[in-house]
């Protein structure tokens, strides 16, 4: 705090016992006002701490004013620092040993009567908050979600400082990139029917300071898709970008690692699960918990049973496994007693949320398995189906039988309905992970055709080079994901910087070069210039803070979100402009097809049609 | 460094005589190669620096491959650090006194022949710089740019953080604001005929987060804006966006002081003409300058001499006066002797640009003043003149009678044209200095009313809150402007917080509570609800870096720039989109008038046309 300041002399964070005696300025808000005893008691709130300012009658040429004050009024307040009488004090309060004793009083603005309480936290209609966003960030809870981010954002600028990263600006107007996702786009002005695009990445810039010889760029940078909105979904978010040269998985991976480390153990009172993150292959990963961003804070890890289940005479899993699927199950201890009912309906729900037709299911009793499809196994197979899945006595065992992809999603959504059902994961705990080793291409079965899985710049591992025209379905990419509890907070790989193999890429997902060149051309020239080997990653801001915060939904860790439709309710964005302005873009609008002629443009639909 | 890497051990930079007798395995570009005595010698380049390599026939594994090493390859060396023969060493290079006799060589890259040099800094044509501009960035002067441009935008992170100031992230898609530039416009999928702009600075959410009592807030901003084209001006631009609550101009002017001596004394070479920055107000600074941005590293300062015009017989200077302007000189000395038709051509021409009509001189002689309009002046007037100019024996007095603003404009641009002709400042010092008390209004001669010299949000200074509605053109604001020689670095404003004032000074400027309320509702809205005194200033990074890079240009300051005429031409954006694409986002294009019907619609402007 600069101290010559009419305003203040201190902040309401900063009083302690040792001031006592001391004339102090504060200034800030009214945070709560009492009257007792004749006197009045403000509670002064500022960014820093509340203090307690009280008012004697005996003043009366203050007296009177502070009689007006109101909540959410701005004042500055001179006075004496003065201990509390003993048995006042409040312990909860870093300044809550002593009172300011007001001696002078300034109104600098008074306040209406704010449409939500801001000193508590209770529940508040989302809309209104969003409205009044301004008031909204001044309660406890959003104030120190943000501080709390710029601590974050600090740390991470700081640590590739010191790495010798260098930040650097990539464009906001730019061509459409090939993402996938829908682009924003902006008429431009002077190029009658073109449009820049906003960016959904830096992606082709990053490769290209690579290229340029930056060897190591990061930026801290916003990125835009216009995509249907979803519950975590904002038109804009932020993400940490970050690219090396002359690099290998292995230091990418690294240093993410030292530096999410830091962060959590620098800045939160989480602990992280397992140091050095554990590292799961794409494989691994979803063998064990049937997810490439597995929870790994817990068990209830699947257990392959195929070759039991192959030879049994129950025909639901043995005719899984001979059409080339899988079964496989989960032993989950600690349910009691389910009524069939229960597992029939609301457990299996779970399973079939994830593509299953059906749950199989036995409880490991005493005496051996029981439930309705037990007499499908022997004895033997039993105790094989039991050891298999370590079952204990007790435990409830669930099994899937079908194709793979649909044991994995089925199994792995049971896996976390039994997480939050039974409580098993520890929210102060991060499971931090890599997931590695991700198949380069996947199977498109709507369009009959190999796509990339993450994006088509993903260099091959240099063993599979030769599967690339033969076999690209077992092509693995050097991929790697970084999870948490679930969620994907990064993903990266290491880049092609070959021009050959970007064109056998390309080629196998069906671009030729006449199309590769359009949409890629400033790309494809630069790799012909001696470009780097390079790779990087692309952490969330936005979920990294969520996921530190315990935040579920993306609007509690920014400062001004758009609603769910795309909107600034506070702002009243977007909104209608002018034909003189549509006309210098050189566009029109169109007319609405279920409308009438000339209908309002700026009718709005409500929050629910979107 | 990491050192665990299969590409390098050392960067390029590292490596001195006490490493002679390691192993050293480097990346990088083969910057120059030199075939000499059998050997081949080859510069590597990376990030950090220049190593001598040599490969040695004898080492016939390699020396094959480093036989087709060509400028730009990426490789990676090994080889055992070698001290250079005495006689060989490079002093301008920190890894002159060594090189690396080469054991193994990898290709990493190939590069063609690239389109212009790498390694000289010699012109190259602009155009084909931006269409390579991953490339361009290789040079040694734009990527020692882009390195600096981290350093002082770190620098001020930390200097900021340092200083409680949080940095907040505000949203890119808003509503149209009332700077009064153009808006690039973004149409809005899910609200037909809407649409979103892109903010062209965020002023009022800065103000938003000081009602939201963050109190110390700071952005790194984009700020974009459709204007047309001049030199130093790019569609996009970086600003510091800050703002202080319970502030004053003092403490914003001695923090940002404070700031930019750290950034000068600690980043650069350059020294600061004075500390602390001097300080004019618009009054003084006009008046000794002709300028609200005086370059003040030299003097030449005006003088005002309309007392002894007015009564002298001369009726161009006495006219002046007695139709309310004045008649101001400045004598230069070191001009030798002029002829009078270079006066009366090129240097009248620099005063003609400033309105001036024409240019009065005379010159300083042993015997008196001389000159085609001496003899208008008696003996005493002459020494009058002479004394208030300052003029020396051999000094150019030089004149100009007219309006107050033609006197200043002209003369202050007469004095840069004598600053650059006679070299009289020095390049290696910022002669920084504040220029304060601005109007708050100017009058608009064209329109004929009366509008805001900065903007409409700038608290008056105190005691001319009177003055308002009265005498509106005498408000002085809360306004300050921070210059280096010469120009513009930073621009900002105690803000006006209470809406009873807001009104006001809509009111003044035509702007009634309901246009006040649909163009800056969410303000005013904000401002009812205890609002702080608050104030900021928002210099320009691109400007910074440039000024403190000798850099005329804004695109040298830039990794990616746009052409003059808005466009990337690497990138080749704008550029045309789908059908599908407007469709969805409920827009047409327009028929151009002076095409044929359907004309295509990818044709662009060459940059002469704008």
């Amino acid at each position: 705090m600069d101290r010559r300041n009419p305003y203040r002399t201190h902040n309401a964070g900063d009083l302690r016992k040792e001031n006592v005696g001391e004339t102090a300025r504060l200034a800030g808000w009214v945070h709560r006002r009492r009257d007792h005893g004749g006197l009045i008691f403000i509670d002064l709130r500022d960014r820093w701490g509340i203090t307690q300012v009280t008012f004697d009658p005996e003043r009366e040429d203050i007296f009177s004013t502070a009689e007006k004050l109101r909540p959410e009024w701005s004042i500055s307040v001179e006075g004496e620092v003065t201990a509390r009488p003993p048995g006042n004090e409040n312990p909860d309060l870093p300044t809550g040993h002593i009172e300011v004793r007001a001696t002078d009083l300034r109104v600098l603005n008074t306040s209406e009567t704010p449409p939500f309480e801001i000193e508590r936290d209770r529940p508040v209609d989302e809309t209104l908050r969003l409205k009044y966003r301004y008031l909204d960030l001044r309660r406890e809870k959003m104030r120190d979600t943000i501080l709390f981010r710029h601590r974050v954002v600090k740390h991470i600028r700081d640590f590739l400082d010191a790495r010798e990263f260098v930040e650097i600006e990539t464009p906001l107007l730019t061509a459409s990139t090939p993402e996938g996702a829908r682009d924003y786009l902006v008429p431009a002005r002077l190029y009658p029917g073109q449009f820049y695009a906003l960016p959904q990445s830096p992606q082709q810039f990053k490769q290209l300071l690579m290229v340029a010889g930056f060897e190591r760029y990061f930026q801290i940078a916003r990125a835009l898709r216009d995509e249907d909105q979803r519950g975590d979904r904002q038109p804009e978010h932020t993400q940490l970008d970050m690219e090396l040269s002359y690099t290998t998985q292995d230091e990418v991976l690294g240093l993410v690692e030292e530096l999410f480390t830091g962060i959590v153990e620098g800045l939160t009172d989480k602990t992280i699960g397992q140091k050095p993150f554990p590292r799961l292959t794409y494989a691994e990963a979803m063998d064990r918990f049937g997810s490439d961003k597995p929870d790994i804070r817990f068990g209830l890890e699947l257990r392959d049973v195929s070759e039991i289940a192959a030879t049994s005479g129950f025909k639901v899993f043995s005719g899984a496994v001979e059409s080339g699927g899988s079964v496989r199950g989960i032993a989950v201890g600690g349910l009691g007693d389910l009524s069939r009912g229960k597992i029939e309906g609301e457990i299996t729900d779970v399973a079939k949320t994830g593509g299953a037709r059906g749950l199989a299911f036995m409880k490991a009793e005493a005496d051996g398995l029981t439930g309705p499809i037990a007499k499908f196994f022997s004895d033997e197979e039993q105790a094989s189906l039991r050891e298999a899945l370590g079952a204990r006595q007790g435990d409830y065992l669930f099994f899937v039988a079908d194709k793979d992809p649909v044991v994995f999603e089925s199994l792995g959504r049971l896996r976390l309905h039994f997480r939050d059902r039974l409580g098993l994961a520890d929210d102060d705990v991060l499971g931090l992970c890599w997931v590695t080793d991700f198949p380069l291409f996947e199977w498109n079965e709507d369009e009959g055709r190999v796509e990339p899985m993450h994006h088509m710049f993903t260099m091959p591992r240099e063993e599979d080079l030769g599967l690339l025209e033969t076999e690209p379905l077992k092509v693995i990419g050097q991929l790697y994901d970084l999870v948490a509890n679930g969620t994907e907070l990064a993903s990266g790989s290491i880049r092609i910087h070959r021009p050959d193999i970007q064109q056998r890429v390309f080629d196998v997902i069906g671009i030729d070069s006449e199309e590769a060149e359009r949409r890629f051309g400033a790309m494809l020239t630069a790799f012909r210039y001696g470009a780097p080997p390079h790779g990087g990653i692309a952490p969330g801001i936005d979920r990294l803070i969520m996921l530190l915060r315990d935040q579920p939904n993306i609007r509690e860790v920014m400062a001004f979100p758009k609603t769910q439709a795309a909107r600034d309710e506070m702002m009243d964005a977007p909104g209608p402009v002018s034909e003189d302005q549509l006309k210098e873009l050189h566009i029109a609008l169109r007319r609405r097809p279920e409308g009438p002629k000339g209908s309002d443009p700026a009718s709005r639909p409500s929050e629910g049609n979107n």
